[in-house]
């Protein structure tokens, strides 16, 4: 089966090199072209542009930054795309957004699952991400197979929209674990703690999370090096702020994430990692 | 060598029990009578009141409530208690309060070791409880023993009041990760998501917690019963705010923690586990 794949950034490029492990035959489109060289020697084909990808594949996936972008693809793809071409979509976009496309590319008789993805690089690396998805049952089950190429836990959430839901839960539970490292640490290090002993004193306890194992040791080591960005924590939250409008629900913690970190990015920090929210609230300590 | 242990509530008794085991005669003494039996029937002593627990022990352990019934505890035991005795605070209290207890009770010529305990009722159960001490080195290492009858980790982290700003910031965690959780499953049940599976797909990621995996499963059965009551956590959340003043830490998210918990006290649910704030966050969706 002849599948498409755009966009191939950090979790993309491994992705696809899955699929192709999988003895998919991977045409591959990336708006920056060196980057798909890697693809291109492990035997993956070059689309000269995303009309001709879209006019030679029965499945699309695609995995680009946000609703902007994802959007913007679609019109392009769909314009030469066949009747009935299912596309996937692995990028984090806005809940209401991914509803809006299942209906416009329903009508236009295309088949789409919103399918965002979380695990990190080393997920994507290892084949182990996790995938929510959002969709009809039966377009589901013909991705799943594909997807399990690179997802450990793939698994069918709920209607259009529904697997974006999903990932803003999982984003907002990652901004409560995260604040509730970087404000414990903070005040650690104005209480003349020892921040070494205090995370490992705190870590297997009650206050213990991914966060406190993964992030801890970077801000022991000070290393802001992304890992997942200030700016893309944000662009998430901000989906999840238009998630919560459309559903009525109350996100305050989340807000409160959102804004301490907008200010970092206003203090032009948006490509250090979330970890380095810890000197945020050390600067508002003053 | 003759102990005296002051609050035998679900923390204390199975800690002075342990005492019992390890070989030391206990001394009790509680404001609720009854509380004592169990440990009378092990082959503890049981003292008339507090001056005569003073007068024969040569340390003291307390595991009470808050700052004023430890600040008034304290009052009351030095009126008899030998010069030099040792009084260990296992109770949760404000670090500034530690701090003026360390500073009064040495100029009576006492001995104090602020050392709060985390690890709940099982951790004092099964003696695996981690306790964070703050005071002189020389009084640590002479009560270290002791401890070591009920905790697993038991470490000086620095001097008077350190233990009591070391919970402080194992309470901000804790909170951090609760507010995640309870934000994330009440949208996750706003926005029609089957929460069994939410918390499933969730917990073995990068929105993992020990507060997913303990609190999670109470929520998904709709099970108040404490645990840790709101009404204890907004007693800590207190303390920490009072911490926080004293050296300039700025903590926002545990602002609206304690806001949110307190809102619950007043529609009279303070003994509830702190797991039900995900009704609280529903409730507030309207």
């Amino acid at each position: 089966m002849r599948v498409g794949f755009v966009g191939l950034g950090v979790m993309g490029a491994p992705m696809a090199t899955h699929l192709l492990r999988a003895g998919y035959q991977v045409h591959v489109y990336n708006r920056t072209p060196h980057k798909a060289q890697p693809l291109l020697d492990q035997g993956a084909h070059q689309a000269q542009d995303l009309q001709s990808l879209a006019a030679h594949c029965d499945r699309i996936f695609l995995c680009v930054r946000g609703s902007d972008d994802v959007t913007d693809l679609l019109r392009k793809l769909t314009t030469t795309a066949k009747p009935g071409t299912l596309f996937i979509d692995h990028s984090t976009i806005s809940p209401p957004v991914a509803e809006a496309l299942h209906h416009s590319l329903t009508e236009q008789g295309f088949r789409f699952l919103d399918a965002p993805i979380t695990g990190g690089s080393m997920g994507a690396q290892s084949g182990t991400l996790t995938i929510f998805c959002g969709g009809k049952r039966e377009v589901f089950e013909e991705a799943e197979v594909a997807m399990h190429a690179y997802g450990k836990r793939v698994e069918l959430v709920g209607g259009p929209g529904a697997g974006q839901r999903m990932k803003m839960a999982n984003q907002i539970a990652v901004a409560g674990a995260l604040l509730g490292l970087c404000e414990s640490l903070s005040f650690a290090q104005k209480a003349g703690l020892d921040l070494t002993q205090t995370r490992e004193m705190l870590a297997g306890g009650a206050a213990g999370s991914w966060a406190f194992d993964h992030y801890g040791p970077k801000i022991l080591n000070q290393d802001w090096r992304p890992g997942f960005s200030i700016a893309n924590q944000v662009k998430d939250l901000h989906y999840c702020e238009e998630a919560a409008k459309a559903i009525d629900a109350t996100i305050p913690m989340t807000l409160l994430a959102r804004e301490l970190l907008q200010s970092m990015i206003d203090q032009g920090r948006g490509e250090e990692t979330t970890a380095a929210l810890f000197e945020e609230l050390l600067r508002r300590s003053g």
